[in-house]
């Protein structure tokens, strides 16, 4: 039987070139570990999603010029490569080549092109029809393409009915909380369907929201698992089919699972965008102290610059948890007053807002003074912003638009505050240390806008808030269905409402890490102008 | 023959009770006319397009209910409906209903899911299977939504072809410039083919960043327009087909098309999400000037404010300009020195700028000092902030995030600055004076946020720039395809690299108004990171 090679690359959309130098290294160190076939992810060379830059005809063609080229690197093994095809009406496909003897040897169309959640692939792409039976070095194989494992009695079937011995199906399957899991029962469930082995090829790394988790899988044909590739990281594992297992990488626990998937997509946001430093506002509360922690990780201490910016509002204990966690982690820190620029514009305004009752035109005049100067070293220096709001606050809208929602990645942007408060409990345990200091887990959240606010006063207890935002959420639930003993209707339909309400804000947010079976990125398409109410 | 009503009506998105009342209302007005049916526009009762209000159940559970409810209203007359329908597995369809006798009489289900363009029916929809041909007063009628009758040999066809004599087509078809031209040359060429009147109701109003223009039409049997409705505002005409035609709106130019779309775009936008005032910066350039004047025809001269607000670096003729502007059209004028503001930031940050160049930070401070007091307005009285910025802006990122783009709608985010011209002495022209003063339109642009600036300097000539926008982002063209004598390649390339890299920009400015064949909106689904150059 094949000896195969699980090719685990972080390919960049759009980046033939770079992608093409990737693909040929990784032929090479399949080569130099004797596989048969070094075996990529769906579309690894262009990058998945590549979104409209498919509606470019040139961008196609550049990428079968760059598949053509890469061709060439494939002599004394094959290589399964996902790339996009075109046919001679102009019609495209997301399509795999077989590479073999320096030529494109086949090509397999997708046949099911999943249009739901976070993918839009009947926007760009054509089904395919041709079989997908190849044969490498003897051996009949069955080559297919993500979605065509998962829908019962697609391409695999036909592939097995008419001869395959092996499937290789080549995937770049976004991360979401669990999803491993979910993939290994149903690689099982296929193989033992199917009574063949299966080689699963996933990609590793950030596209803007996405997160691809890797753990490329081998299973024999009675399901047991042969190899598994390293979640969130590149990898390389050569599987001898007939004969012995790969490596079997661990499998993270679940906060680290969800934990990884943040510092990996914030890092390649900002890698693949040419950004090494960040900024973010450093308030002495719970999320920016988890932003913070992850940026570390992320970019390393000494690329991360936190500022934090008082008023009157700041009690002293915020401040100095702040700079103790600044100190814990070792990065740079600034403290700088907003006082002097707020007083400035509440005298601009003043003749304005004479006899008005202070409101939240008050509040946010502050949020946006400190977006102004995170955004001004931003400017001034090339870092990055990262927000620092989580899934909660972005539901209810309780944040400020171009004040603590500027910037340019949220890394919580899908972490529900309960959740934040679970990854830094689990942060320091790992790290055998309060690398968060306790008083910073423990004293009620506040924004610190005005004197005695907190946040649970402003939206209800967030263990309440969050059980209703992940059924309305991801479970897109009606609020009567929501409401139970605990929740109370009135209460319930208050936090929809919100939610329905801010869709405009969300609308101008930042990008962030989906880990959510439905984050606020693409896989949220609501209307901003929308009267409905169940 | 049959006389029927297009009853063309302005529905609200996920308004199930509120579409009600509109579609009864109209109901009764169209029986008062006399006619047999009235016809209202693709999915009419919930609104255009709901998106993700469909995968939600009891939204698709609660539009049935109210299209039974609004049955009961077709007594005495037949109604063709828009409405979301479901099978008994949960399959969703976009449906048409033949009301009539106080009951649904008869269910359409649309052939043709448009998956493209701003279109994402695929996401939600199932394509339908039966003929849709029902017989109203006697007369074989065949039904069929949007694009049913665009494409090819679809749908209206199999029905002509069984023996409908007439065709009814409920769309919901978004506004771009000259659309409605093509749409006329298609009803000809159908009718033609088949022989047979057809009845085409579109619907109007805008919804976020969508505008339907109405435009309603009635075909004979050889080609001959029967009837057309107003464009950009609701209307009810009759027209009987055996007999004689209905009113003949008439068709706007060009100039006059755009504007009264991007007054309705921001009418509704603003009026659907509950907002009557705007406040607008104004700062004595063109693009605020035009945005001024489009706010007072949307929503009246009482209703707009607008704020100068200068720094140094603004000359006296500008800040003049603006008064002389805000005069001109009755609205509110305040001015408000951004110079204390600015000092204190600047102060505030001296310690970590030292040392360095001046360079865009500096500049962005003022922009997002401005953007602060705008939104204290927005949050202190309930207005609506519109953003003055152009497609040329928002396509090379010569804008300020949080700055300049702070705000809730955007109307010129899709009118490169050539039109904003254009768009400008038009209006002069029309209002038979200069609202717009002279100086405005022809001081060279600038955003004035240092000494001797001009956009022209930054960006080159807008009319080079602005054909090369044009090609890059309507027609998706390589860079080298758009290089000729008067565009050399470096110049097209520099540009078209702005655009690329200012993604992250455009993905958090608000929505404005399509009125191009792709605008920065759900027509262009460019990654963020994205490495692919030509």
């Amino acid at each position: 039987m094949l000896k195969a090679a699980l090719s685990q690359i972080n390919p960049v959309v759009g980046d033939l070139a770079g992608n093409g130098v990737r693909i040929k290294a990784a032929i090479a160190r399949a080569k130099s570990l004797g596989a048969d076939v070094a075996v990529f992810c769906e579309l690894s060379l262009c990058g998945y999603p590549p979104e409209d830059l498919l509606l470019k005809g040139h961008f196609v063609a550049n990428n079968l010029k760059h598949l053509h080229t890469l061709a060439k690197s494939a002599r004394g093994i094959a290589a399964v490569v996902g790339f996009v095809d075109r046919d001679s009406q102009g019609l495209i496909y997301n399509a795999a080549a077989v590479l073999s003897n320096g030529k494109v040897a086949g090509v397999y169309h997708k046949h099911e092109l999943p249009n739901y959640g976070v993918f839009d692939e009947k926007r760009y792409f054509s089904p395919g029809k041709n079989s997908g039976i190849f044969t490498i070095k003897g051996t009949k194989v069955g080559i297919n393409i993500c979605e065509d494992i998962w829908v019962d009695g697609a391409a695999y079937k036909t592939q097995v009915r008419n001869g395959a011995k092996l499937l290789i199906n080549i995937s770049s399957s976004p991360y979401e909380e669990g999803k491993l899991k979910v993939r290994q029962a149903l690689l099982l469930k296929r193989a033992k369907e199917i009574r063949r082995p299966i080689i699963y090829v996933n990609c590793v790394g950030g596209q803007d929201e996405l997160v691809f988790d890797g753990a490329s899988l081998a299973y024999d044909a009675n399901g047991k698992v042969l190899a598994r590739a390293k979640q969130f990281s590149e990898d390389c594992i050569l599987v001898d089919l007939g004969q012995k297992p790969g490596a079997l990488a661990p499998v993270l626990d679940r906060s680290a699972e969800v934990y990884q998937a943040l510092v990996l997509g914030t890092r390649d946001y900002l890698h693949k965008n040419g950004f090494t430093k960040v900024a973010l506002g450093l308030s002495g509360g719970i999320d920016s102290a988890l932003v913070a922690v992850i940026a570390v990780d992320a970019l390393g201490k000494e690329n991360v610059t936190a500022v934090s910016m008082p008023s009157q509002f700041n009690v002293k204990a915020t401040r100095d948890d702040a700079r103790i966690m600044a100190e814990n982690l070792g990065i740079t820190f600034h403290e700088i007053s907003i006082e002097n620029a707020l007083s400035a514009l509440m005298k601009a305004l003043g003749p304005y807002f004479k006899g008005t009752t202070p409101n939240i035109a008050e509040e946010n005049i502050q949020a946006r003074i400190r977006g102004n100067i995170l955004m001004a070293f931003s400017n001034k220096f090339g870092w990055l912003v990262l927000t620092t709001g989580n899934k909660s606050e972005m539901a209810t809208g309780y944040c400020t638009l171009y004040g603590d929602m500027s910037g340019g990645f949220a890394p919580l942007k899908d972490i529900l505050k309960t959740r934040v408060y679970d990854l830094c409990r689990w942060y320091n345990t790992q790290a055998g240390k309060d690398i968060i200091p306790q008083s910073i887990i423990e004293r009620p959240p506040s924004a610190e806008l005005r004197p005695g606010q907190t946040d649970e006063g402003s939206l209800g207890a967030y263990a309440d808030l969050d059980r209703v935002l992940a059924q309305y959420i991801e479970g897109h639930k009606a609020p009567s269905v929501i409401a139970d003993k605990a929740l109370p209707l009135a209460y319930v339909q208050k936090t929809v409402r919100l939610v329905d309400i801010n869709e405009y804000k969300r609308r101008q947010a930042p990008p962030g890490v989906k880990i959510s079976p439905r984050a606020f990125g693409k896989d949220w398409r609501l209307p901003i102008t929308n009267k409905y109410r169940e």
